[in-house]
């Protein structure tokens, strides 16, 4: 073999030595993705398992950076993750096991980790969604990334159109926000908003905004669920605001039969969400 | 004033001289309470925070410790508890707020944390509920301390009498699934079961078994929800046991519209609880 034919022959993956040093430039950019500063700064997030990068791929994102345990690059879903990395120009990272557990940052990671680009959008495109009879949830300064990502989960099993973030949300591109989502995050639009902005994009909205909170005067089940609707939750502990519930055409409460006043935020979303289901 | 007079006065918690040492006996036995081996020996959990242990008190729960951030005595809740704790003749710490941090192993921790003792309902004793119209919860290996403390949570919204805890499930006791439950560890009846105790009661269970499951044929707003009944709830990966579903009157599935094919656990079990409210 010549080597110019050696040169134009792309590396195979297998071919690749594998990283064992967690000093490895690669490596920190990708631990780094465990901070929100460094998924603002690079637009990237980390996404892990193997049924979830794939189905990241058939959803239209391909991986920028694919890593793995070093000797698995003949498994079926790997080497299709590892082909569409290398075309898109991403980079394939084979590494040890423990290196897999340090960017994991938890015990028993999976043998693949995926870093994708985040995919937002503009509340203003959201219009386009006015003549859907969907559904939209917003979500009034959500703090914590389970339910956050457990809201998506939800949303894409309710086929709600996307997740509107208002002021200052928790990142749904951390890690735990993303596993708790269980690849739903791939699936769902996301969009981030001022409460001004969601305030004024409320004025054009065709459809009706509907709050939970504590003192409704409607029960959940007497409401009008019929779309196109926004579905608007707020704070785990404030819930909504007074400006956020001036916005609602419909304020519901779901009843409390017991001591608890209130529900977990993503089993209150669930359990609405699902009640537009039937209609 | 003599020495009898002295001997015979209760101290006053203000008067006990705060620990400042993470050696301290008191405070590594609270601390051990983090592990599921401590909380078996001992039957002691930990509960945080103010409002918590104040309606943990007001259920009938008197503290059998409650340390706090020393100075904060004279607080009117805290005054309570201490006179609760010390009359059940439970011990009063106060500590400095590094140690709380310490015992609640988060940061910003609460400036109290009591410990409890607690309470297992037989399966035997759930038979006394045959004739009543509500509801029991019962979980197929539950996993995740979250999940658990949330359905505790939903539990109580809905008024369901209590959970199940079928095989190897978490522990409702652990610090995550009481934190989760926001205190209605307090208010929802628990037991244990294996699977074969499990399904020896539902031979005697005049009720209906409302199992989901993703082959089931019946949509859940089909279902009849009315009382008495269990609810029977899967692992968070696998889902009811063939077992389990044999033991169901009713198998019933929630609609999926979007890509993920399960909702989160808790989330489930809050849509069928509310489901049930219906009827």
């Amino acid at each position: 073999m010549s080597r110019d034919e050696k040169k134009v022959k792309p590396p195979d993956a297998c071919e690749l030595t594998p990283i064992t040093s967690v000093a490895n430039a690669e490596v920190k950019l990708l631990r780094s993705l465990h901070q929100r500063k460094y998924r603002r700064k690079t637009g990237w997030f980390l996404a892990e398992g193997m049924r979830i990068c794939i189905e990241a791929l058939q959803l239209g994102y391909a991986p920028i950076r694919i890593v793995y345990a070093a000797g698995r690059e003949a498994e079926p879903g790997l080497s299709t993750l590892i082909a569409a990395c290398q075309k898109s120009g991403g980079r394939v990272l084979p590494v040890t096991e423990h290196l897999l557990t340090r960017i994991s940052r938890k015990d028993n990671a999976q043998m693949v980790i995926g870093a994708f680009v985040q995919k937002w959008t503009k509340i203003d495109e959201i219009n386009a969604c006015l003549s859907s009879a969907g559904c939209w949830i917003a979500l009034d300064r959500v703090r914590d990334p389970g339910n956050l990502g457990t809201i998506l989960r939800t949303a894409d099993a309710a086929a709600a159109a996307g997740v509107i973030l208002i002021d200052d949300c928790t990142d749904p591109y951390s890690v735990e926000a993303v596993r708790a989502s269980m690849g739903s995050v791939f699936n769902v639009c996301l969009a981030q908003a001022t409460a001004a902005e969601f305030s004024n994009f409320c004025q054009i909205w065709q459809g009706s905004v509907i709050g939970t909170a504590l003192p409704a005067s409607i029960d959940y089940r007497q409401a009008d669920w019929s779309g196109p609707l926004i579905l608007l939750m707020g704070n785990e502990q404030a819930g909504l605001s007074e400006e956020m519930m001036g916005l609602c055409t419909q304020l519901v409460r779901l009843p409390m039969k017991g001591r608890s006043d209130s529900l977990n935020l993503a089993v209150a979303t669930g359990i609405c969400l699902y009640e537009m289901l039937k209609v």
